[in-house]
């Protein structure tokens, strides 16, 4: 197994040197206080990165899809109701999650490429005047297309509408790469795992609770217990778990916000962004268009790049893994065969990202695409050179 | 933070070098081929380890907690009744899980120390004309306690009674370390962990189900997604998995497969009981009783030491840890203070449990316990030197 | 310190995950049964890779550099004649070394760019009926111009001669990277390290001797111990060391070696000799010459590129490491600012190489050369898709 | 290959975590300023390590031998006198390479067991008024015998003759276990490396110069470039070698440097004072001499056990490496078959120090020595239990 080129899958990302050995650690007793000295400071890490003064933090050893559910089953009871769109992949599992729990959902149809409707949760949160809806459910970054939406205008809506539901923030690909404010939003649930901005390899499930979330769970009914949050607080009271916590995971959790933290949110971000401009640079001079419906929902962690009609853009993936040895995304339900995806989150560089371009265009051209070798690796490096990393040490 | 000094906690355990190695893995694309060159080898090496020639295996990125409410909810309905003795923590956390997730529990009520009683069991199946019960919980071996139960027993009260519900037995501490036979004791669903018997950190769930609990899960309304075991058995069919798996991890359960397998089971139960034959031999020697009420009930994995009358067994672990860099298990629940605990299962040798029985003398002997110096370790040296190791470089 | 970017200096190489877990060993004795089985596969596997049938291997706790002097020192005695060629800074120096032992060199100046001069050696060699001369030195490839010679004709040299000198070849940065033939070409002591075509960190210094060089030792009176090959036979017989060896690098040789002989000799050189081709397409699509006067002469692993006249090459270095965080190798000695050279040898992908390509444009184009960005990049491109990788998983 | 036990070999030691994760580094430009910040402040630490304000320290990719050449080849001339005490196999071979490299040795033959003789060496060096002895060599502690020397006794020996002869001493199995004082004792060149005190795995070769021993490598005219100190030094003003650095090595010696200095010098040494009071008072309970013949000689770092006259000490060594899987060390030259050698330096507590106890105690057992089970053990746990370590976080 060749581990030479990186990765350009939306996560899990390229894994820092650093962060590999924090993860890599010789058994310790996870009922001791050595534990409480990699716990606490991991979630007062997290606490720091959702831009939280008083979020509660838990981690499971699970995935997002576990935070998803430690949302959902702590806060809700059977029969309740929640708004959801489903503009993508990501966003269709999580209504598909909160109907198998027996919640019902309104579900705001919404084209794949296009961000949250925050429009049509307004009146939908407007015409609610009964308060049925006890939870808003929004995807910040919509992996599959590659769509960055507007929370801030979904907490307008709520606000607008006066309305009291909650608001459940799905960060997996966003927090820790792109800006995210819990505080701010005024979000209630946040969801993300270790495999994307944390740079970790996946296995951890992080969520924050507002204090109203946290409220909530004294009345929701939804049968837990692995990812009971209270079960979870009881035991951190005691530098503990309710069961076997995942020790290295957590010491790497620790160190990466230390790292993210020590370099700065902000230029965490704009070094996310910096190498994104990069490869959309290379897709403009591809002339292809991304699946993204408008700059203003570019994604800074993924590329979701539509290839002309009649092409597999699944081939592609299949191609570069198999001739190349270089790993993509593929397109997902509504946009499967449409779309090829190219992650650029978390640890990577401009000079990695080149490679990922290079590649790229050496598959399309394999494929019979009408691409010019060499082009979109020249728009990207000419953004690159004229907009140089603060650091060549970002993310170690 | 130290890491020179075993630990003797009853899982998780030391990790072999190898084991280390194998989970230290950089990213790869795990929606490709090379993910299920991993996978699936991983997953026949859990079955051939459970002794079955059909289970379904899973593996979830979770614990043998998430393994407990994959069993549960993946086959029950709300409200389906479950027979379970609870003689031990774990096997009470259980009968907690169930109660929470709307089943209706018939608890035997067990002393602590004692294994399951199969007989009990017996009388209230026979009792059960109606088929009430759908499934009976058994924990084969009592991390709490250091009792191991006669799983063949339970099955044949099941046999015996022509009851027709299912067996769902904890393995936890006891899968990859003693013998255990799923097909054999006509087994539905087992349950344990990556952290136990297999060498690895926490962070897998890892369950085997047999044809008829696979059956059940047709008909199984608890709510579930995280733990569905058919989004689950849909992914594997594609080398995948219904959200991100923990690569590195099942690259080392694949691994230790391979190296439990080459060592061949029997020897590895051999290799535990050995272990634990030494330390029982200097528990005896100290003239302490253990937790485990008969020798037929002795666990090969864990050994739960009672203190005398008066002494706080919970001492010696804190003790052991400030003074000496040192972990055992403290007691739990109705034995907290009255047993500590040395877990001997796993990656260990004689010369490493020597270490482990010569530091528990010294804080018995700190606390003023009336222990001999060396008393302990001369009669495990003696047993030891009796009874040596196929080869030193077993679970290497 | 970041580790993100692949290293395109001409050795230590990119090191494969695999060899970096060989080498990262706990601690075991030295002098037990254990290493034998270390250190005689290492032996071996060197032997293979040297094409040769009896060659003794030794492998010294060094460098190259020590592997000249374990040349030097054991075979040799003050006042001794060796002939030489002086084409670049790594021949220079070890004329240099034979100077500061006593030796006698007759120097053969060649222009730097240029091979060996078979015929002037030969010249030299049949005027020499006094056969004065003890031993010839052959630059294999020198890192320093990026030029390979023709080891073949240096013997032939020898043979029309009938001359019995020894032939030294230094072959650090083409033994396991480009084709050499030790017995076919009768070579007399060759000389390598762990840190070029074996792929691991520097710190082993790796010589071959013929029977005949073995028979030298016998008579040569240079001061010697730490170098001493008969200590070091002796201690190879009791599978020890004459001192501790470095246990780790031994692992990892003997690992790296496994490697290379499962890819197939062949194949290792073809997988070089591509890389190497796609760097040089894109050197001649930047238009810029290299140091090796001649296509005869490309070394297939390291390029060493010209830049025009009253440019600083070795601002390209810093540059790049600086803004990009990627590192060259500068020019040295007497092309000191005139080159700067890609190192493309041991673990490296196309892909890879892409991003070096790319990264040097950059530079070049940032410090005002008339490069178009993306120019290098295509030709590369070009070459590498009509001419793929046999596997993507070579040299993992 | 099981790597479960600790060794008892007196160096390598067992590695800390730490330092293994320290030294297992991707490749970096080793001419680059990267490098300096390796090497300097590893450079710095060594130094403070030596107790030495202004020692220049110099670093070779080689071993402790290769230290003992270097301190030899870059000082002094063929023909030079030197003064040396055999008292083990390591000043023995000291003495061996002295006269490979063609100077004469006044050998002051001194029994095995014995410390160096510095009245004996204050008598010759009275008696040398014509001041042939160019230096005197001495080996703070013979690893071999398990013997401690006095340093400053030798010091004084030189200052109450008036005597200018340099003063060498090998520190290789004392510095940073034991008081070393360059500085106050006038040392000129200490020789130690990775392997022992540093915790390190073997590859560097470690020495310190004074201003007397830089200013006498102007007139030594031994030929030397491998170890030529001299072109070292240019080397690191450049934040370079002159060839190929070990930089894992280096980055491990930088941060095991810092570790030590951390903890303390003097509570690193009371630390391995403390282990080995543990061990001398199992060897006492067992009724068995140690080499060493005084306890003032009695060496902190490693144990020389002689055992009952007739029987075979080795076989304890063999017995134990195949029965129990556990390394010590054997007795060498003139002590071989006479003592088994327990290191007790570097990464080690009392905690795995007892595990290394029990079983030599098993092994004499096993082997027919009149030993009690457990009574090493005890002696030593009621030393430890007393003497309790000041933290059981040091040397992690």
């Amino acid at each position: 197994m060749s581990f030479q080129n990186p990765v350009f899958i939306p996560g899990p990302t390229n894994i820092p040197e650093s962060l590999r050995k924090a993860c890599d650690m010789p058994t310790i007793d996870h009922r001791s206080p050595l534990f409480g000295q990699i716990l606490h400071p991991a979630r007062e890490g997290v606490r720091k990165i959702l831009k939280s003064a008083s979020a509660e933090v838990f981690i499971f050893p699970a995935t997002g899809t576990g935070g998803w559910e430690t949302a959902l089953t702590n806060t809700l009871s059977a029969g309740d109701k929640v708004l959801a769109a489903r503009n993508g992949m990501f966003s269709h599992r999580w209504i598909d999650m909160c109907q198998r729990h027996g919640l019902q959902v309104e579900i705001v149809e919404t084209p794949w490429g296009q961000g949250l409707p925050a429009d049509r949760y307004a009146d939908i949160l407007a015409a609610d005047t009964a308060h049925q809806i006890k939870a808003v459910l929004a995807t910040h970054n919509e992996t599959a297309t590659g769509v960055k939406s507007d929370i801030a205008a979904v907490r307008r809506a709520l606000d607008d509408a006066g309305h009291p539901a909650m608001l459940f923030v799905d960060g997996v690909s966003s927090i820790g790469s792109m800006d995210f404010r819990f505080d701010e939003w005024g979000v209630d649930i946040a969801v993300t795992g270790s495999q994307k901005g944390f740079m970790l390899p996946a296995g951890l499930a992080i969520v924050g609770f507002s204090e109203k979330a946290m409220a909530a769970t004294q009345t929701g009914t939804l049968p837990r217990t692995f990812f009971d949050v209270h079960d979870m607080a009881k035991g951190y009271a005691n530098n503990a778990y309710p069961y076997t916590p995942a020790v290295g995971l957590l010491n790497g959790l620790n160190q990466s916000c230390t790292m993210l933290l020590a370099e700065g949110l902000e230029n965490v971000f704009a070094r996310h962004r910096r190498i994104a401009q990069g490869v959309r640079a290379a897709v403009e001079a591809w002339g292809l268009p991304l699946c993204a419906a408008h700059p203003s929902l570019y994604s800074d962690t993924v590329s979701a790049i539509r290839t002309p009609e009649g092409f597999n853009a699944t081939d592609i993936v299949t191609h570069a893994a198999e001739k190349y040895g270089v790993a993509y995304g593929v397109g997902l339900g509504e946009v499967a065969g449409k779309v090829f995806r190219i992650g650029h989150l978390g640890s990577l560089t401009d000079v990695m990202a080149l490679s990922g371009i290079a590649t790229a265009e050496m598959c399309m051209a394999d494929l019979g695409l009408d691409i010019k070798l060499g082009s979109g690796v020249a728009a990207a490096q000419d953004f690159y050179r004229g907009n140089p990393a603060i650091a060549c040490k970002d993310a170690a």
